[in-house]
């Protein structure tokens, strides 16, 4: 009987006419349908991710896309200069490792954005450097990357700019086209409205003459192979048909508000979620922050493992705690996809109740009011 | 209002209670409430393939286990002897190629099963081979393998035997641990009575000796990567909740049943599929036949592409045609997974009526009579 409430950052809820759609009979992907419902999907994606560039859809988790962006780009020992400021920006470099290129880290502090100058400096330094691996928001520690600098400094250079979207795409600016973004990799289960197993990435015209000039080992992530396919609405291997359908009713949803609007909607809940924070004393992690998911810092004498244990068995209420370095000593509470105000008043409320009951000497009540004082104070969303 | 028959070897059919019960709320996978479903998955994954090795779920197509069944196994330059009677063993054979291994074909008759003797040649000749791919049944052709001999050859020498189960394994017979199948792939969408978008891959202690010793490129596939996570019952990445969830509630059906009982009621669906094209005067392509799809020979003045296309858009009946070098000239109907008798009656009413429609002289009502006498004879399935 107890309410479960999913307030961590990916898989995010799902709306009921999305997983009700799933429920639909399955049908066959070699056909007129499958294709109009691809061709309708990918039309839906483009307006979110504001391109005009191919996307590819990979029956995978995120990292599946990842790997497509590494495997198809980089030949063994070729150089690659990768943004690390968390556990995403280390996949990368995971990646470029596990398939024989050379990553040149740019360690970042944990919290902090990456300073675009840093990045213009090794490309102007290293003409060997073939393509620029970042994040959007570094969902490990709720960081927002500017990726539009970055985009306008990798665009005079040869590397081609790939950027792991995967948790904020849908939820913060990105505009792929605009600022250069030459492969783009997002993930169904966040800002998308999906439950997991479905990743997508993006491909420009400068991405694909790497692409075309690399001799890749990839296969079921082999990108030539999906453009082929592509020319008929085709998926080189069976697509996930359930999860394709439930999406184009994401997709319905998303630009039927319009994904400007969303990111509006989307700064308004993390707003909201950054004055509780502050009202209750609470230091922010991110600096600066990416609207998609708040990272606060726990008082000292607080076990955040055992906080995010506590709320998720006794109070039905599933947030994130740190990872790595940052374990037990952060919660992450999520702003991405079918999210409302109440949704963070639920998660601030939940903190601050559970803050207490971890002997914290706080006001209760305090958080939500803050909160409400931002959230009143701006025009309501419509869901 | 027309009704919908999907009938065609994968996607299949998925019960209404497998398809409802993935609408449930997505939750968190970093969670004992994931753990637990994830434990009784491999549980009832185990039961049906036979087998006490080890079993990892990936969130892909069949296709992406089949890559962690080479990557992880294959170094660059390693032979590795190929089983090519169709579609599926020659994408054995790709894969290989984009692994820079060095595949050698075993080239036979489309239709034909491997004479497994011609392996037992290969592997006394090579002793290079440091593994034998096959499938168990070519789904592209309808043709069963012999395993359980396969097997008992294998068996007997270093190289490790990987069976391409995809389409077949929930099906018909696949003794994993007595017949010493090392790995083995199947993928959700087949006899599991799933959606696509999980695959699996089962892994044996001769298996694992032969993956710690490759140094791989793998990384989403990675398989040493996923031993450590299964450890606790966790993923490396982020798994396909929904579609985990569904699978659970699939295998309690399935082993409700008992897969023996069940493989025994594909002989019973394919048994009276083959009666029927025989009552029409039509040739069976395989030799001998897989109970999980049935290929027909279609008379010489048939479209076969045609044929299918007009059941799917006029009839509203979907059944596959022939890929490649039988495009056109065979049609295959399934009995995987959940499907009943009346699938059977369908489908050969469907085939009379439209063979009919396309000028071919047969007695309508010859095929269903066939088929009614090898279901009356028997003792029915309880679905």
């Amino acid at each position: 009987m107890r309410k479960e409430y999913l307030l961590a950052p990916g898989p995010t809820q799902v709306p009921p006419e999305v997983l009700l759609e799933m429920a639909r009979p399955v049908f066959h992907h070699r056909t007129g349908e499958y294709r109009k419902l691809h061709e309708e999907v990918l039309a839906g994606l483009k307006a979110v991710f504001r391109t005009e560039n191919d996307v590819f859809i990979s029956s995978s988790s995120g990292t599946g896309a990842m790997e497509a962006a590494v495997a198809n780009v980089l030949c063994p020992g070729d150089k690659a200069l990768v943004v690390q400021g968390g556990k995403f920006g280390e996949r990368w470099t995971e990646l470029c490792e596990a398939f024989g290129a050379q990553p040149v880290v740019i360690e970042v502090e944990w919290g902090k954005a990456v300073d675009p100058e840093i990045i213009r400096k090794h490309l102007n330094d290293d003409p060997d450097i073939v393509a620029v691996y970042t994040t959007l928001s570094e969902t490990s520690t709720g960081v927002a990357n500017d990726l539009q600098s970055i985009g306008a400094i990798v665009k005079k250079n040869d590397a081609i700019l790939v950027c792991d979207g995967i948790s904020s795409v849908g939820a913060v600016p990105m505009e792929t086209d605009a600022w250069g973004v030459d492969m783009l990799v997002v993930g169904s289960q966040k800002a998308l409205m999906m439950p997991p197993g479905l990743a997508f990435v993006t491909v420009s015209p400068k991405a694909w003459a790497r692409i075309d000039f690399c001799e890749s080992t990839a296969y079921y992530f082999d990108l030539k192979r999906a453009r082929k396919s592509m020319k008929t609405f085709d998926n080189p291997w069976t697509p996930a048909v359930t999860l394709m359908v439930g999406l184009r009713k994401a997709l319905e949803i998303l630009n039927e508000r319009g994904i400007e609007q969303i990111w509006k909607d989307h700064t308004r809940l993390a707003q909201a979620a950054r004055a509780a924070a502050k009202a209750l004393g609470l230091e922010l992690l991110a600096d600066p922050p990416a609207d998609c998911v708040t990272a606060i810092r726990l008082p000292k004498n607080v076990d955040g493992v055992e906080l995010v244990k506590k709320l998720r068995t006794e109070h039905g209420i599933t947030i994130a705690g740190g990872q790595a370095e940052l374990k037990g000593t952060i919660c992450r509470i999520s702003h991405m996809g079918y999210a409302g105000d109440y949704d963070v008043i639920i998660a601030i409320s939940a903190l601050e109740m559970i803050l207490d009951e971890m002997g914290c000497e706080l006001e209760l009540g305090a958080g939500v009011r803050a909160a409400e004082q931002v959230l009143k104070n701006d025009q309501g969303t419509s869901e």
